[in-house]
């Protein structure tokens, strides 16, 4: 039976967890916290678990599902105080790449940069669900020393996940990709919650409050997000996330610039273009 | 029994007269197409149906349902071309009030000028839906010169309709919260949409696509939504858009700094403020 070590059994680590055991799979879990293991081990998320990360020495594949600022010292502690077959895979869960993949590629030539892209608002080993990756995309990032046969492996994961596999870019990418459609969302979004209470008449601000509907739900959610997640986008992803919000500017300010003219045509097609090409990314 | 006119059968005009003529009153339809005269009255949101004005001649409350740059030329028509009882109230329900109420009140001193926040993504007679009131904004603009009785009168429809009244804002005041939670929306949202269309890497374009989820789809929503009516606010909203377009951008800008100088701190405690406040929006 193949082992699989999980470190972080938060949502990610648990739900992935709760579907490889399901499937068959040994799971060996690791949190700091003696509590989370203890539920983990109720919730059938693994089939041992512990605070220390020897529990792993015999695993075949570890997942780091840890917040992403904590994946590189893991690989670190991993790959220094355990006697790891030189086999054993190692990959992770973080939402950034090229700076994870280039780290722990050197720590250990058989890691594979991984990002299981499903979620929920809720955090937590009790947030852990079953078929959360399905139809899900799930992205693979090789690059030139990643050894095919390992990426093969974790390409059977994903396959026992239902998840949909994306396995043919490079973590820089992976990054630029994301920080278009999940990072530079966060930053548009929260931008519009803080112009929104800079109106300094009280009445107005008042009455926003009380109207304010679905369309400022929708467009306001991500912005009013976890502020650590945002954080550690623009932390890790900061060059990428440059260059969307660079170019987002300069869309904001054609906007104005048509609006400030009243160049009503051509704000027309630019709300026409923006309402048949946004289909390409929502379908 | 009060008779109400309507003009203009599309999504809100039919479901105030489901809602209406439901409690009772008795109502006027007017649509330029004969064909949805024929549905409104199957639909039973009418009474009565008809292509032209005339029909509304005995009516005690006109509803100007029409898009929004149809709303002065129709109450132009309705004051020049039938023998109005001065005491029927003309009312609309246009998204914008500033320059409707100012140009209707002229026309007509009896005008009130009013908003129902309710909608759907659909548009159409068809889209008419009983209920489609309940618990939305429901915002009436006085002026100087609007008579006390009138809006009486309509509270009492508001009422009718399950609607939360806001009638204590001018329409200029009315005019800047909208340009916040409405109109500033779409155009961050529409801004985001164009931007992630310009990443020209064809790798990268296409994985962002494929990537893209709900953070993505909700900010995007409104951007993505009927362009005729992005249009509409920005024409007759110019001022109070810009106002509000001016802030996002000084709002974004201090966004962009942050990141640029890794200011991580501040970013994190921006954050938490946009993540603390969205509650004021959205309960």
């Amino acid at each position: 039976m193949t082992k699989i070590g999980i470190v972080g059994l938060g949502l990610i680590g648990g739900s992935l967890g709760l579907d490889l055991r399901a499937s068959g799979l040994e799971i060996f879990g690791v949190s700091r916290n003696p509590k989370t293991c203890e539920i983990a081990m109720e919730l059938e998320a693994v089939n041992h678990a512990d605070v220390s990360l020897e529990i792993l020495s015999q695993t075949e594949i570890i997942f780091i599902c840890t917040p992403i600022d904590k994946i590189i010292p893991t690989v670190e502690r991993l790959t220094l105080e355990l006697n790891l077959n030189p086999e054993t895979i190692i990959t992770d869960v973080g939402s950034v790449k090229a700076p994870i993949v280039e780290r722990c590629s050197q720590l250990w030539p058989n890691f594979v940069g991984g990002h299981p892209m499903a979620g929920t608002a809720e955090q937590g080993i009790y947030a852990a669900q079953k078929n959360l990756f399905v139809n899900r995309p799930y992205v693979l990032t090789s690059v030139e020393t990643t050894p095919e046969k390992s990426v093969e492996k974790l390409r059977e994961i994903v396959q026992k996940l239902g998840a949909l596999l994306y396995d043919q870019c490079s973590p820089i990418e992976h990054d630029q990709a994301v920080a278009w459609i999940s990072h530079l969302p966060v930053m548009v979004s929260a931008s519009l919650i803080d112009a929104c209470i800079h109106e300094s008449d009280s009445n107005i601000q008042e009455l926003a409050q009380k109207l304010a509907s679905s369309g400022f739900r929708d467009t306001s959610r991500v912005g009013g997000g976890n502020p650590e997640l945002g954080l550690m986008m623009a932390h890790y992803n900061r060059e990428a996330l440059l260059v969307s919000l660079s170019q987002y500017r300069q869309s904001l300010e054609q906007v104005i610039d048509l609006i400030e003219n009243e160049n009503w045509e051509r704000l027309e097609e630019f709300l026409e273009k923006t309402q048949q090409l946004r289909g390409r990314f929502c379908s």
